[in-house]
């Protein structure tokens, strides 16, 4: 048994805790995916190395920001958004010229955050906010116009705390007293501007002085339910408990989850929702144990130039995510042999039918259908 | 992003392949799980180690064989069992003293072995057998003695197989042809005495000529499905992909699916029937898909005692083995932050309503219920 041909340093017990490092912070009182820094650095909370190590990157260069989303010390749509809109204060620091060259170089800014990660959505309306304000600021001397910027970027991080909060609070009365909520994947504080939005639900009914606890799936194959949720649920003493994803129909037989709330990705025009695969499966085993299931979106989430979930294209990653296991410095084990092909859809569709309401900063949809959506959509 | 306080190193890609050890093997011409030498020296597969190196370890003492049984070198009750009886040879061999220390020796060697895994019903099941056989043998002389207990401990590996395969030919008729077959855990060669009970039934259909694929779900925490059932299927050249146990559901909606095959570790009289955490939750999901769902055992994991599934155990093990990933040498990552509470149960149990059929080798059960199980029990 000796012939295994790497060995590893022994692993310590990592807790290189690091103090929120802003003074007045936006997102979070003791932690934030991401803030924007008094001398305008934009400082991100590297969550690759969670739930073992909380460390804060500070950012002074638009392509740090740029690597730091690409590389997912930042993630989650909103949390993006956010990220881009304070990269775009920091070019906006870096440029001292005239009009001119302070619009070119806040056009070059655009195209290297928008590259950043080209499927988030979020990315993209964030960045279109920005562009609108940094032309309205084009002709306004350096230091007034770096404020108004960075301004509107912190403006639209409030903005999505806001949503966050808007739909705790009409999720909150969902949750029973004593309520053990299941949540899959993290739409929480570290997806969003902070609060979160699935989590911002139970951390509304927590606030409201509800009893509840939170099964948490880990959530295969990055393990954000695990790594994420798990942690940030601890961090604001919220009682948490991990479970495989392939634990949830038991704990629902034993009527142990009284309601399953999740984020989404992607909701089309008659309710159908996409989201970290696994949720599907969830609703199905909901369903069939009469819990009832919600989903917890901002109303940028819905795509109503989208039919129906068959019309939701489902991106599939790399293999290489689910057939080796990473470990924190890069590398990885194989848990796959070789020459076997792994699937890795990163997302699945719930249909309408199996959802119970869906709670957005609009209002509730329920029942859930084209009817009931449209209503909102023309608030 | 340079404070990481381990460091790994680099892991190189394994393929540190043995050819099968033994010259007349009895599990498996490629590969088996559990075998005994010429010499009589047992040969065990070093589980652990698959995917990425395939290691025989070499065992000659009784403990030896309790260790690697306790160590999960094999693991699968059925395998355990006929570990279980070569460890009993072994015993065999080291005494060479007369009758009643030959008693003394062997018994010595019972209690050892049944104490590696005392939850593993086929391990004390094996033992039995065997305490019949050494009984009997008494009398003999050291060799014949010997060889007596070695060739019981071959039969009862033989009769392991013989049954593995009625299942498999029982079971075959139910595979359609271009058949996608989803499976959970391993119930396989490796967890047998070799050729497996629910992929006896996938190795069936494809000696038939049919033309069959596997979809294996990884099977978390211990990815038992990632790492031994897609190996032996590869080893075998059946085709085999791996998904997260999260993803049956989005391809079963996909109609990706067209029946699921499971093993079982306990039977109810009812049909009710408890097998590896996940499994239940595949039924749920297969009910809403109307895909069929066999379970494959063999009788012995019938429990005529036990009136239904809430009357079987359901084993809680360890909060590490879920909230921290095993690296190969012994060491492991960290992914449940600290503080947060982890449930594993290991098993869950499927309701006979949800099950199509359960097919062992003395028959098929269907439709599952407690009269049509009667039926078999008389024979």
């Amino acid at each position: 048994m000796s012939d295994i041909k790497h060995r590893f340093a022994p692993v310590p017990t990592l807790r290189t805790g690091q103090a929120h490092p802003h003074p007045e912070p936006i997102g979070g009182d003791t932690y934030s995916a991401v803030e924007l820094m008094p001398g305008f650095r934009v400082v991100v909370l590297d969550q690759r190395k969670l739930p073992t190590i909380e460390r804060y990157e500070f950012l002074t260069r638009v392509d740090e920001v740029a690597d730091a989303i690409r590389n997912m010390l930042v993630r989650g749509a909103p949390a993006i958004g956010v990220c881009a809109a304070y990269g775009m204060v920091v070019a906006a620091v870096a440029e001292k010229g005239d009009g001119p060259a302070f619009l070119e170089a806040m056009s070059a800014a655009d195209a290297t955050l928008r590259a950043a990660r080209p499927t988030a959505v979020n990315l993209a309306w964030a960045l279109d906010r920005m562009k609108r304000i940094t032309e309205e600021a084009r002709s306004l001397e350096y230091a007034v116009r770096t404020e108004r910027i960075a301004s509107e970027a912190r403006a639209l991080h409030k903005a999505e705390i806001a949503a966050c909060k808007a739909i705790g609070a009409l999720g909150a009365p969902f949750v029973p007293e004593n309520a053990t909520i299941l949540t899959h994947c993290n739409a929480g504080a570290l997806a969003t501007g902070g609060y979160g939005t699935a989590l911002g639900i139970v951390r509304a009914a927590h606030e409201a002085g509800k009893k509840v606890r939170v099964l948490a799936c880990e959530t295969r194959p990055y393990l954000q339910g695990a790594r994420l949720t798990a942690w940030e649920l601890a961090k604001d003493q919220i009682p948490v408990e991990v479970i495989t994803d392939s634990m949830a129909a038991h704990f629902m037989a034993k009527k142990a989850v009284d309601l399953v709330v999740a984020g989404a990705d992607r909701i089309a025009r008659n309710g159908d929702s996409a989201n970290k695969i696994g949720t599907y499966g969830l609703a199905c085993i909901a369903a069939a144990h009469e819990v009832p299931f919600y989903i917890a979106a901002p109303w940028s989430t819905v795509d109503l130039g989208c039919p129906n979930g068959d019309a939701i294209p489902i991106e599939e990653r790399s293999e290489r995510e689910l057939s080796h296991f990473a470990l924190p410095d890069g590398n990885s084990i194989q848990i796959v042999p070789d020459g076997v092909r792994v699937r890795n859809p990163s997302f699945d569709v719930t249909p309408h039918a199996l959802i119970t309401a869906i709670v957005t900063e609009r209002g509730v949809v329920q029942p859930v259908s084209e009817g009931e959506l449209a209503k909102l959509a023309t608030q």
